[in-house]
């Protein structure tokens, strides 16, 4: 059996040409009624079985959002934890990152580790960067973990704070942030940086700055952002680099009985979009 | 009945004389023995109601961390859920700060709104500033709720990004934060703001900018920090302003089956100093 490492199982992916990450936002009140089950935890995990069972054979990374099942309380928790065992077993190649922005200090962060990486058993953890690298400790040293931080948001205000110019360095907070993580942060190899494909520019400096670290890349698909733009911007010299979401477009691409074939038909129509940028 | 508004309810505390913030941070492991139950959801919960029925009549707010309760999985979240609902039933003057230290982008943080006011029925939030007002929207537009930002953190490593000079301004970035909550995002009157007890002298700056609103002051006790010094730079002129949390200290204050006299003796020794400081 293969080492379970996050990083090693991207680089794997890229290998393989796959570079789409299926965001698994199953907001309960948008899934078809073909799939309906008694309880919600129920109805989330078998919607979430039907998009992996059509899809996990071309997708990068599974990226489920903490907010979709917490709003739900303990029956959403379980939703969550199901989904991610499932995922593990159907498609053991396939690394599931929480998208669930995480960050106290260090003492609490301990918690959410375990909330992460042992309760959930994912792969990787996005995590906000206001608090530095020693309050982020406990996510640091879980060296086969991906320790994924906030580097530019893709939301319309993400430039609020992350625009700001930083004096003596003059560039604006954000690369602060990525120079930060690429330079310090990243002793043990796990780390990556969120860029929104909302911001081609920004996500071309910061590319710049991570040199091949890992990018997730959200903001394409309901958010707006350009693909080929993205794709120009992003990609690394050697190939790969680069875990760009979609999640709305892909698994309420139908809210239909063939909402699962309408996700794989989205899937591979991203795909083959990136891979019509990635090789020009 | 009185409103249920989080900052009134604040204000009422602190016309009541008290200052003091529980921190029901409830490690299972640290749970002493006297009081095990045979689930880990029933044995969280029977020593929060402990900690509450022996403080209730002496706190101003109780502050559980998610954290702590995500680690244990979906019973970590029916702990948590059934001990709000208990506050709210054996104390219903005493708000709920769900110290959670969420943000996403906007349409997300629908997720944690419902998460947090929702199924948690927490009466406020802390929040992560850098994504920015834009995404913090459905937060900022729950007018009962109190959202807290991360302004200045009490951890050691805090300085890393929140001490950054920001060009034009001068200031370091914390204050650039305490100013944009103050001046922009408080249009609802629900804001409020994180600055640690660690820092006095930071402390004293933010008060200056955000005039009357609540401060959240960690990092008193085990953290080590000077409480005499945090009075002084964190109190209003007109009284009150702020909510002292101490956590590990008070509800871990003995491992013997007193652990809830000695939380409320605890609780008392706090919020006298505090009077002490005050006053001078």
């Amino acid at each position: 059996m293969e080492e379970r490492n996050f990083r090693a199982m991207l680089e794997r992916q890229w290998t393989r040409g796959k570079t789409v990450c299926v965001g698994l936002d199953s907001e309960y009140t948008r899934i078809p009624l073909s799939v309906r089950k008694p309880t919600v935890w129920e109805t989330v995990l078998a919607f979430n079985q039907a998009i992996v069972g059509a899809t996990k054979d071309l997708v990068c990374v599974y990226k489920p959002n903490a907010a979709f099942y917490g709003a739900y309380g303990d029956p959403g928790w379980r939703a969550l934890q199901e989904t991610i065992c499932h995922i593990h077993q159907v498609a053991p190649d396939v690394p599931v990152i929480l998208d669930a922005k995480r960050a106290d200090i260090g003492s609490t962060n301990a918690g959410y580790v375990i909330e992460a990486f042992g309760f959930l058993q994912a792969d990787a953890i996005t995590v906000h960067p206001y608090l530095g690298a020693e309050a982020l400790k406990p996510f640091l040293e879980m060296k086969d973990k991906g320790i994924i931080v906030l580097c530019r948001t893709s939301n319309p205000g993400a430039g609020e704070f992350q625009d700001l110019r930083i004096m003596g360095l003059g560039d604006p907070l954000y690369l602060h942030v990525a120079s930060n993580v690429a330079n310090q942060w990243n002793k043990n190899g796990n780390c990556a940086v969120v860029v929104g494909a909302t911001y081609p520019e920004e996500l071309r400096r910061v590319r710049e700055i991570v040199g091949d670290m890992p990018i997730l890349i959200p903001g394409i698909g309901a958010q707006g952002g350009d693909l080929e733009k993205t794709v120009k911007a992003g990609r690394r010299d050697n190939g790969g680099g680069m875990i760009i979401n979609s999640s709305r477009s892909i698994i309420f691409a139908s809210d239909g009985p063939d909402f699962a074939e309408a996700a794989r038909r989205e899937t591979i129509k991203l795909q083959d979009l990136i891979n019509q940028y990635n090789h020009r």
